[in-house]
């Protein structure tokens, strides 16, 4: 076959694929956001034949062997599909290694796990999950061997399937870091008097809720042209290239801060997704270029931007406007530092700014031993509650409210968890050179996001997956990740909140 | 192959396309409901893949011969798949008879015609779409002559496409029996002093409308667990199987009626696709067998439901309970007249009950003259104007309120408008029946829609497409088609409406 009837017929796959991906998404977030309750069976019947439609294409004796032949021609491809065709031949190279029949075997197992793992937490009965969990982290254990290479052995064989180029011993310098200097900033925060959190026991309407999360789009610049915000269970955003990006929020009478942080975490996602190149909508490189770097743009929308000082003292009037009551007795200064109030608590989902990634780490430590130790699963829930107590100095009373809270080791992820923190950091870094270049702070008091968003397309967000994320913070920030400004900035952050 | 076997190949085919058609129903869904106005172009070119992969399925040399074969061995098949057997064979033998490259020029010719009869439609310019319809004539007169058999020649071809079995012939004498009876009784009304219509000028707030169609949702038993109701522009149903049924609304605050009989009429054909038996699901055979069978559903819950006095004698208090000022000096008797206020108007879409097939019989004698005689489309403006007169007597001020007001023509539909009106006629056939059965006014008055619902269900909506149409209406009345039923209930109901 010619090069050119080559790249022809591999985009005539790829096309394909992409077809079947973009039902899978308009499926899916028809389930999440309105699909009635019976219909699920259904679904999951089409569902199932359309993923093995795309399964077909994908391991069918052609297009492997285009794929292998492409590659071998990498430099007679244009840039685009050169990449392109690196990012796939990889996947494809891994997902090859693994037998067949395992990989099928896996995915009914998981398929169960996810409703034991639900059962145990319920009823919070770590016991009625333990073999299903060493089953996954059988498998996760066989497919690390599967695909270890000369350069990547054990857990980092996982680490580097979420975040390509991030090690073990990178993760432990970050991790060690936080456990020197923020670790001890928490525990000192905590000693401090009890502070009134004056949120708490206060009821706001929902449809007001809804009324300010709209707010926020405007302030965040999104285009709703390109794009909506709807109701889910657990918010989410998902998209299908830069015309078409959705996001969710819930809403829930006593927690404004939830729907307020969950909607602006979701629309910085969004605006990464939005902000790629739009020429990148035809092949596999729109979209965030890693797990981290994704979180990365959420996490600073979130907490950098959301939960700064002068971001609320221009937003914090159409809060107090839209509820007069609810808020008559609540200083911008009181509502600044709910938003920022500190407890050492056990729910990740649920944890401030400061706490989290401590959270993360207890996580990333069992990970390690998961995986490259022969640990005995009845164990974990004894060392997840000891590094809690280590970490963040307190008792976790159950395993619901322990190591049954996250649904992640349940669907098979492993090495998932350290991006969370990870993009926490990345965040910090970027605002760090972010502020060279931009009056950060202005932005932010006058409401000018969009300087922020440009900065932030330009460094970042138009790649799409074209660089990786190494690539892209040493183009933003001109240096590979380096966690010490993220320490800096809960440091100073932090202590002048709690007046340290 | 063995017969097995070739089952066992036909099914997984089958199921493929299913799954594409899922897809389809899917993202149609998201389109028409809430996608982002700048998505258009990325829905386009993945709708434009899933075709095509449909297509090559359909079109396979291995899914042919395997219809054909099994087509051969009907007596050898169970009963369900031997009846979608034939319906697929007879479908694909037609499609096989137009040539390739004439589908898809016509195919091209249809998508460039919808915007051009709405640029017509917009300036009511009738030259602007005239060449483009005489396209599409052309177009159908040659399908017509690929398509004809022994049995069916001419606009029978296209009348049997739309519901099988239906000629001119019976068509000619249905419209004849309304000439006869319905055109002098719409002038006998119309000639009557003008009736003051009490709702008209008033405004309903939307919110307190939206309460209203859910409340009729209860009412008539619609099954949340597999269905929902949504907006839309124009108000549709739409499914997959029983377990996913679906409707919209729209809503206007100056037109309660409106949405009121929308959402009536979506819930009729709604209930005709979740009462279908759930064993069809998985085949080709579940939803109407029918656009006539569908049409008698929803209009038998709109107009001889939801249009008559009981209905109203139960339900009036409840909209009366939401709007007490609106509705304060509007009685039940005058509510009722407004439901059923006979107006020779230009739009059938806006049209009541008792005009509404003499809109259609407009259109089919169109069709007539148009597929089976050489007109000239500048006369089509005319001949259209002239029905009107001569039917509704009333004249035609423009061509948007005329000859372009539908957008039927412009999709190459041409044979489907007549199942509109045959459709209420089925209805009024199958209530003459139902009566014998079940206390129909007992059954409105005491909100017990469920009665009717069971009635039609075991009638008409569990055989899904197993019967044809005419199995159906000799199943469930014991005779064929009769039109005098309709043209009966209409007299009594409208002379009693307006005291003749």
């Amino acid at each position: 076959m010619e090069l050119k009837e080559m790249i022809t017929k591999y985009k005539d796959y790829r096309d394909r694929m992409k077809a079947i991906s973009y039902a899978e998404y308009m499926i899916s977030w028809d389930a999440e956001t309105e699909a009635p309750i019976n219909s699920v069976e259904e679904r999951s019947k089409q569902i199932g034949m359309l993923s093995q439609m795309s399964y077909e294409i994908e391991r069918s004796e052609e297009y492997i062997n285009i794929v292998k032949k492409l590659y071998q021609e990498l430099d007679s491809l244009d840039d685009l599909l050169k990449i392109e065709i690196k990012k796939v031949h990889k996947e494809l190279m891994q997902s090859l290694k693994i037998p067949m029949n395992e990989l099928v075997e896996y995915s009914i197992l998981l398929s169960k796990a996810h409703s034991t793992w639900k059962d145990a937490k319920l009823s919070s009965n770590y016991n009625i999950f333990k073999d299903t969990l060493k089953e996954i982290i059988d498998f996760n254990k066989k497919m690390v061997k599967y695909l270890e290479t000369e350069e990547l052995k054990g857990y980092n064989v996982l680490l580097d399937q979420y975040e390509e180029g991030m090690t073990k011993d990178k993760y432990d310098k970050f991790f060690n870091l936080l456990k020197e200097e923020i670790v001890p900033l928490v525990k000192q925060i905590n000693s401090l008097p009890n502070q009134e959190n004056k949120l708490s026991n206060r009821l706001f309407d929902i449809n007001k809720q809804k009324v300010f999360a709209d707010y926020l789009m405007k302030v965040m610049c999104f285009d709703k042209t390109r794009g909506l915000m709807k109701e889910s269970e657990h918010p989410f955003t998902s998209g299908f290239g830069t015309s078409d990006v959705r996001v969710t929020n819930h809403y829930y009478e006593d927690l404004i801060l939830s729907s307020i942080f969950s909607a602006i975490h979701e629309l910085g996602h969004a605006t990464y997704e939005q902000q790629c190149d739009s020429k990148l909508d035809e092949t596999l490189l729109t979209g965030g270029t890693s797990m981290a770097m994704h979180e990365s743009q959420s996490r600073f929308y979130e907490n950098i931007v959301g939960r700064s000082y002068e971001f609320w003292k221009r937003h914090y009037p159409v809060l107090q406007n839209l509820f007069t009551e609810e808020l008559k007795d609540v200083t911008l200064e009181d509502f600044y530092k709910c938003a920022n109030y500190v407890e050492c608590s056990l729910i990740r989902t649920e944890a401030d700014e400061l706490t989290y990634p401590l959270h993360i780490m207890v996580r990333y430590e069992i990970e390690k031993m998961i995986i490259e130790q022969d640990i005995d699963v009845n164990e974990l829930p004894i060392i997840w509650n000891k590094l809690y107590k280590e970490y963040l100095g307190i008792d976790v009373p159950c395993d619901k409210l322990g190591i049954l809270q996250d649904v992640h080791w349940a669907g098979g992820s492993f090495g998932y968890f350290p991006t969370y923190a990870l993009g926490s950091a990345y965040g910090a870094q970027f605002l760090n050179s972010m502020k060279k270049d931009i009056d950060f702070n202005e932005a932010l008091s006058n409401d000018n996001l969009q300087i922020i968003n440009d900065w932030l397309k330009d460094k970042v967000h138009r790649f799409g997956q074209t660089k990786t994320p190494d690539e892209i913070l040493n183009y933003a920030t001109g240096e590979s990740f380096d966690a010490k400004y993220f320490v800096e900035y809960l440091k100073t952050k932090f202590k002048n909140i709690y007046n340290l």
